[in-house]
């Protein structure tokens, strides 16, 4: 069902895809800065080719409507969302290497590894992920320092080994030794749900919002984030489901454990449906503000059908 | 020559060297901190495994020592200097990747991706990084809030594509099309310079002291950056004359092209006597308590003979 909102939120969305895409691509060309010596253009290039590639640029967008709320310095969250976008894509870059996840297309372009070569995209990860930082540091990021340092401190925590990094290592770890449910929901929690948090809470972070502002994003964003996952399991069967004419997906072929494979389809369409009224609950304080962020929510459960 | 103050450096090159291993310690045993979710055991025995390996730790060392010569507050000093350990030790971590140098051995130990897997390797030292930016910025780290966003700024900048990352893929590149005098500077200053100077120049950060007195200390690192790694070429010819009765070495089986090699160990000696002379004038203003980063300058330089 496509109602107004939804309309409107697509055109928004792809709309702040292209403001991103733009600052994204600004900050890949920069090829010297203050401190540095030239940055190589064959590691730029292999940047470039790892960040600008089409994505929906979903966590771009929720950093910048949940700046919105608070009425946030719009120059700071179009750069603290640039820079977790960066992010994003290291992460991208390092988990189709041979020794990880060994893909070779991503969105039906080579991957980093195969457009250039391992070693170049183990550094051009390394390089996006190190400017991500630098990016949200930087005084050109329109912030009191101590809200730049803060937003270094909770990327780097929702990144790091306590978060996306270590939901990597659990879901490698996971290919062996099949997890059971609370292992499963720990695994997802880090290795999706850390970033989706961040980019909800990073608005109230920029704006300088009060404590419970903050943790009403960052709730929003868990409960988001959760239903990101679980609409993600539920793609991998019915996607498959379309063309393989049975309701088995990639993750079950694999052997791989989701909350989908224990519990079914239909619990976790129940599940998607009160994670959706949960999220937009949560932004009721906000009323119309926070209509493009409920639509959000509904955009990433709806996912999955 | 061994002079009194060269022993009472190595002393207090190895007592720096203890308190940092001890934080160091305290900071990869750390399982949860806020805004995280449990790291997992395997990963975190990984990141140990990369950083505590009985280094010399001499790039924490020049972070403590610069930052005494300002009276700067010594636990910031601590952290900073151990973030920047964690930072070097996730850059040897992928260096040693099979796709980059592939290494089996460092300190005599298996490199972390043969005692684990290349996969965990990759995220260990991800983490690393990534952990880095996170001491730095974090609260703990008792420093005004914008001096904890300009020293994250100033080593995302000394470790990423400007940086350490880019000299990484300039000597990977080396290996294909041997450079040019100007490109080996570059290679050398990015690859190996940057993190050194960032280690003197953090000092003066932690500090808050001048712009007069940051680029001082800048400038001394840059000099004692040449000085590292002209004496580790040359030690590259010496120490395999020894064991291979000719003067060449790894590199230049290699066919890698350093300063040695184009202009021969005499002229490099007579660069390293100049290198260090100009370290210790630069540290003149600051008297006696400048001895034990004078001594730093003359070991770096001294490992070659």
């Amino acid at each position: 069902m496509t109602t107004e909102i939804d309309t409107v939120f697509e055109t928004a969305l792809q709309m702040r895809a292209e403001q991103i895409e733009s600052l994204l691509r600004r900050l890949l060309d920069e090829r010297i800065r203050p401190g540095e010596i030239a940055r190589p253009d064959h590691l730029l290039a292999a940047m470039r080719h790892g960040v600008l590639n089409g994505g929906k640029r979903l966590r771009p967008f929720l950093v910048l409507e949940s700046a919105a709320l608070f009425d946030a310095d719009s120059d700071a969250a179009m750069r603290v969302a640039a820079a977790l976008e960066c992010l994003h894509c290291y992460s991208l870059i390092h988990d189709d290497l041979p020794a990880m996840d060994d893909d070779d297309l991503r969105r039906g372009q080579p991957t980093v590894h195969k457009a250039f070569d391992e070693a170049t995209a183990i550094l051009a990860g390394d390089g996006l992920l190190t400017y991500a930082f630098d990016i949200i540091a930087d005084e050109a990021t329109p912030l009191p320092g101590d809200r730049r340092a803060t937003l270094v401190l909770a990327l780097a925590r929702a990144a790091g080994p306590g978060g996306m990094v270590g939901g990597q290592a659990l879901d490698l770890d996971a290919e062996k030794n099949m997890p059971a449910e609370d292992g499963i929901i720990r695994l997802q929690a880090m290795k999706t749900g850390a970033l989706i948090r961040f980019a909800c809470e990073a608005g109230a972070l920029v704006a300088g919002a009060s404590v419970a502002d903050r943790d009403r994003l960052t709730a929003f964003g868990e409960a988001i984030g959760l239903a990101f996952q679980l609409a993600d399991d539920l793609l991998d069967v019915t996607a498959d489901a379309g063309t393989m004419g049975k309701a088995t997906g990639k993750d079950a072929a694999a052997g791989k454990a989701t909350l989908v494979s224990l519990h079914g389809a239909d619990w976790a369409k129940r599940q998607l449906g009160g994670l959706v009224a949960q999220a937009h609950e949560l932004l009721e304080p906000f009323g119309e503000r926070a209509l493009l962020l409920k639509a959000a929510a509904s955009f990433v459960a709806s996912r999955s059908h």
